[in-house]
């Protein structure tokens, strides 16, 4: 196996496309990629696309729009974590020697449909109540017991993500937002209302992985992946633990175990934030402090711009919005966008390495999910 | 890249199993592979699923199922020839040594369904008639046409086919038919009748895969996999070379390049034959007989069993069924059958090397598909 690089990154700005094709979004992040290093359409030898929503054939339909054609195209679904999965192929083809350059997208286009993932959960838990909002707010509740905390101190994750997105052009929601607005906006499941709750909108994104001893002929930023892991198991270990998300957990012990590295080199990271909670409980899973401690460390500004380890810099899913095919490849985008120092505004200073979450799946007769962590350097 | 090898493969006998869910189909496959060789689940490191209409985490479904979770799961969606990409992404993580087991399922439930992608193509094809029955019928008018041959010497490969199948208890159809009855089925798209088209069915089907200097451990029958080829490229070049499916060609072309072989060393083929037209077309794209020349191959005996290539030994798609997202992977049960010497009456006699050829894709705004050529041996 050997090294992989991130030679360039594109995304659009997440929003509504209603009059655009999914296949359209594709395109326009593929493009801005290709922008974003010397690679040329020419130079892809494999692609790997991520959706849950765009239907069949999607990688086929984007690398038409794109004028590429004959290389190997594979479509990956793996629920909110689509984007990191085909992430992960990429680099695994990449790291085994196959090609030198794989092009990797991630889009979903939600407007204008219902969005079953998002909102609904799955058929047999949504006609039980148990959608994804009323999950995450069983976890919620869970956690507040647990430690004895309000809902204030989680809903303080959204001023924080909130404020980060008014730096970044590419996010859907670009108005700071202060707690008694989130606390006060309308109750979506108990405790979490409507701004606790990641926005359904359209995105896309894309990654072009190099072999990491041809990197310098792409770009002179390259971004090394210095672990890629995927992981599956339940994602409701059951009532006793809601508050730990195992596979988060195991997907981050093993990462930093194949990086070499601990939560305390991490300088950046864009975890998976699509509730309120969720941010808080992702704190104790990947390590970034002790169980229990998360709204502590959110409170005394670890996770803020000029914290110790400034999480979600980008807005997070919260203000960003979560086209789930798109969401982690996105996170991608803004990682390598601060390991290069051109993140304006929101630059975390010095950042050399980069952690980036993701996690799918965990709604109906599909409670089996995934998590998945890349860990990046310059 | 290092060489790996099929240790067990498992399927279900395709057929109807409206009353079953399809991640239940999925478990007896996989169950059915683990009988074939001494792998268990713990030795599965990670896991690759094919299906075009099985819905979101159909891998985590399926692993749950089973009683299996932990490693990396992908979903994978590539039109009919999903099981064939799922294959390749499993053997990428067995050749790159990032794992040395990997699992690889491939599976749809029709039954019950409006099944749109074989009968009725894209919505905008479809509108306008271009149905697959229709675009396949288009290519045997072509065919016809350009090489003065008439449908009788092309829907022979259905009585072939149907023969075959009579000895594949896996089959869904196993009557064989007469010319006349293929003839005088119903008229699906001038020239193609009923019986020249595959039928809809629920399937299931699973391939263990191990680096190949771990084979013997597993099974005493390990089949190698020479070469594995995927590429995309237009289904539909355009109405002057309709008679030729270029990225079959180019599939095939590549993937003996990479196996060190010519169709001449090739002893037992399972290829796409959706169509009847389908099997003459790909017997000239995989260069087993010269362009013009698939009727006399056809008619000579050339591919029936006891001649010198048989084809579709199993009964192809058109006698066994294709749920898409298990055919590729049925494909390859068949021809580890054969090589094993295990495939009884329709055992073609000191076969050592093997091809499986599946294309997907092809419909409405879809036009770009994908080939996939595996070369196996024992």
């Amino acid at each position: 196996m050997r090294d992989v690089s991130i030679a360039g990154v594109g995304m659009i700005p997440f929003g509504k496309y209603p009059d655009r094709l999914v296949e359209e979004l594709g395109r326009d992040a593929v493009i801005d990629a290709f922008h974003d290093c010397s690679a040329t359409r020419d130079d892809v030898q494999e692609t790997f696309v991520g959706s849950v929503f765009a239907g069949g054939g999607i990688g086929q339909r984007i690398a038409k729009l794109t004028g590429m054609s004959g290389m190997p195209i594979t479509n990956i679904e793996n629920a909110c974590a689509s984007g990191s999965t085909a992430l992960r192929n990429g680099w695994l083809a990449v790291a085994s020697g196959q090609v030198d350059v794989a092009l990797v997208v991630g889009v979903d286009k939600l407007s204008g449909s219902s969005g079953p993932l998002i909102v609904t959960g799955g058929d047999r838990d949504a006609a039980a109540g148990l959608t994804m909002p009323a999950l995450y707010a069983m976890r919620a509740q869970a956690y507040m017991q647990k430690y004895g905390v309000g809902i204030a101190e989680i809903a303080g994750v959204v001023v924080k993500n909130r404020a980060n997105a008014s730096m970044n052009s590419h996010s859907y929601f670009r108005q700071p937002v202060d707690l008694d607005a989130v606390l006060n906006s309308a109750m979506v499941a108990e405790p979490l209302t409507l701004y606790q709750c990641c926005p359904k909108v359209d995105g896309a994104s894309a990654v072009i992985l190099v072999a990491g001893e041809r990197a310098k002929k792409f770009t002179d930023s390259p971004v090394r992946i210095v672990a890629s892991q995927l992981c599956s198991g339940s994602f409701r270990p059951g009532y006793r633990d809601f508050a730990s998300p195992e596979i988060s957990v195991r997907a981050a012990r093993e990462a930093y175990e194949l990086a070499g590295l601990g939560p305390e080199d991490i300088d950046v990271a864009e975890i998976h934030d699509a509730f309120s909670i969720s941010e808080l409980l992702y704190y104790e899973a990947l390590q970034f402090c002790p169980e229990g401690e998360a709204t502590k460390f959110l409170r005394d500004g670890s996770s803020s711009l000029g914290g110790a380890l400034p999480v979600n810099t980008s807005g997070g899913l919260i203000a960003k919005g979560h086209p789930p095919g798109a969401t982690g490849l996105a996170q991608v985008h803004e990682v390598v966008t601060q390991l290069r120092g051109r993140a304006g505004d929101r630059q975390v200073k010095g950042a050399r390495t980069g952690l980036v979450h993701c996690t799918g799946g965990g709604v109906s007769g599909y409670d089996h999910a995934s998590a998945s962590i890349h860990v990046l350097a310059r």
